[in-house]
């Protein structure tokens, strides 16, 4: 058991839309990604998903309407609501959700990652 | 659907040793708790927990070594393992864990809080 620090782990990478794995409890995980320009719709279907922003902003399109979320906001999306991230800068967050959770949901798409990397 | 903010939801208290709960996905909690002093020693026989420092730093210990937690470190502490912290000064701390977890696990003690306060 160690204790895992945030920022340092995401010094670790540079890439856009690519969660990485940084902590796995109760058959959830805890993920990092850094977010760049806009995602695409999707949805998933059996899973409720957390995003935490931990530096910059971006904005959570829902087809109803649109949060924008800043440093410290997070945003609880329900398994079944579709939803579309768009970031004009680069933001960093952090998700939580079950591990079985793909990132683009029920859209096969390039930005797809069906292995993510643990870090 | 509305976003929740951190900063602003740890505003609402000043208790020690009483975790909020902020938001709930796939049968989990999301909680906020200020830690100020020397909590007991519990586990949890059925759930994993995590803790991420959100403001100030405090100890984790634990039977075999003691783990010092600063603003932006994260430690997951598994299912069974025993574990006190203790904060100095006051600490505001993020935590996940499964919706039934009780705050002292195994033991009924004061400070055990069978009913969380939801803000």
């Amino acid at each position: 058991m160690e204790k895992i620090n945030l920022p340092e782990k995401f010094s670790l990478f540079n890439d856009h839309w690519s969660p990485k794995i940084i902590g796995e409890l109760n058959g959830q995980h805890i993920k990092l990604s850094k977010f760049q320009g806009e995602f695409i719709w999707h949805k998933h279907d059996e899973e409720d998903e957390a995003f935490f922003v931990m530096k910059g902003s971006f904005t959570m399109e829902l087809r109803d309407k649109t949060i924008e979320l800043n440093e410290g906001d997070m945003l609880i999306v329900p398994k079944g609501v579709e939803h579309r991230p768009i970031a004009q800068k680069e933001v960093w967050v952090m998700l939580f959700e079950p591990a079985e959770t793909l990132n683009t949901g029920n859209v096969a798409d390039e930005k797809t990652k069906t292995v993510l990397e643990r870090i």
